[in-house]
């Protein structure tokens, strides 16, 4: 017995060199590293697990099923990323941990390239139904300086849990760009953001729902802020409180990005005098922190 | 700069911690196991590699083109599997190695139910050009008893590199089933193996290109035996002094099952008589012997 085991370890091992030496004249030296760090870590996983060939048909099923569903509009592989903590783990890579920077989460799949722009104080939402919330904050380096000018991209699912691309009549809301003022300042109106699921009518829905997992997303509204001579961020604001926080399906939660937004009753006077019409609201404060383009951090 | 990296770490660490176990509540045990194990491979290989943004967006779109080439008729990610070893390795682990029963190779993706039966000593070429070989040999146990009635499905390409299914027009050729007789015993007509390559017009194809290897396959004749209180065989046989049984694409090549294909030359008297008016051909023997269904072997 012990010298099948023997033999049949021979056969695996001797199948992961050969394998490894097929990449050995891969001209490019990262994809080389890449092909085979990738091969050494899949044969492990299927030796691990003494993967069964049923088991094998059924990852090529799985596989061919998100492919299918993958669409312009529907990015099943992304979110196959997402709920395995793949793409999260990619943002902790490329945005190394630093108490002076604001960290990064995920993109998600719902930026839209192309978003309107709106004033400082003006109004994102475009309609869509929701709690008015009142957004302010700065952008500065990690000096302190004010970053005039910046860019700001920000984006966020109705109170019904919905992106406007999944209104399916093309009509946008829910999302708009700004740029801070001189003294790196910006304010805009939102909404409060409401929890939602991820698509899961499809491949990845069924596999949170055979490991008994949630689909649902804490709540949350993103931001891109874009600035010459500073690090791209690409972040979301969470809400102190949401039941969700340590439940997020995709793992995009961190600590630094859970933000109280203060709830106000009707008839309370907002910042810039907008009359709500006898609505509640909420109002919330997020100060950016960008990192140089070429931080040492990043080479750590 | 220590400090930042401890930090780093202990951030990728926590994120790996968090995902495993999401998992935790899988019902299914099999299922739990496997989705962790994949996790924890998963995330070694993005930290080893330091994935980068723009890498991660390149898988992503990999495998949505891999999906979107994949039909009823064409599937890219067996392909996938295939070239990256993993297809092998689960024919290994499924398979183990034994000195007394033949060995196991891929399926590969042209293997289709409903082939038509052809008596002992039939062709099951059907027309399919290429130079005539007779196949012969029996099916035994480990014990050496004959197995009678045995299912053989073979099939194989043309000397073009054609399988039917390639054709396009859904003629039947190049594949067929027979039974072996009362004591073990098959033979029948098929065709001299020569090499082809995968598919290699798709994403496949290009990660072959960009990483220097051949998408050719070494010569071979596939094989199924199917027989009762056996364990189901799916193999290969290859041509010895293929110039490509050591970089075989797909990585199926075993010592085991490369055979000498004896070279006939035209007018030599076939086994049967049969007038293959002036062609040359050739001649091989393979001697199958299948393992009990539920083997000590297996649970090794
Ligand atoms: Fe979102
Ligand atoms: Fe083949």
């Amino acid at each position: 017995m012990a010298a099948t085991t023997d033999r049949q370890s021979q056969v695996e091992d001797e199948l992961v060199r050969t394998v490894l030496a097929s990449f050995d004249s891969t001209p490019d030296p990262r994809l080389k590293q890449l092909m085979q760090a990738l091969v050494r870590h899949l044969h492990a996983f299927l030796r691990e697990v003494r993967l069964t060939e049923a088991e094998w048909q059924q990852a090529i099923d799985f596989l061919t099923a998100t492919g299918h569903i993958t669409t312009g509009n529907r990015q099943e592989f992304i979110l196959l990323s997402d709920v395995l903590g793949a793409s999260m783990q990619t943002i902790n890579l490329n945005h190394e941990a630093a108490a002076d920077v604001t960290e990064a989460t995920v993109v998600g799949p719902f930026f839209v390239d192309g978003s309107p722009e709106i004033p400082l104080g003006g109004d994102m939402a475009f309609g869509a139904p929701g709690e008015p919330c009142w957004v302010e904050g700065s952008v500065t380096d990690p000096d302190g300086n004010p970053v005039p000018g910046a860019r700001l991209e920000v984006w966020e699912a109705d109170e019904d849990g919905l992106y406007d691309v999944q209104y399916g009549d093309g009509h946008t809301a829910g999302r708009a760009h700004l740029y801070t003022d001189d003294q790196g300042s910006y304010s805009f109106w939102g909404l409060t953001p409401t929890p939602y699921p991820i698509p899961h009518d499809g491949p990845v829905g069924r596999l949170l729902d055979s490991t008994g997992r949630s689909p649902m997303r804490a709540s949350h509204l993103h931001f891109m802020a874009v600035a010459p001579g500073l690090r791209t961020l690409v972040t979301h604001i969470f809400v102190e409180g949401d039941q969700l926080l340590d439940s997020d399906a995709v793992f995009g939660v961190k600590e630094s990005l859970v933000k109280q937004f203060e709830r106000q009753a009707a008839g309370i006077p907002t910042p810039d005098g907008r009359d709500l019409s006898g609505r509640s609201w909420s109002r919330v404060r997020f100060d950016i922190v960008l990192r140089p383009q070429s931080s040492p951090l990043r080479s750590a």
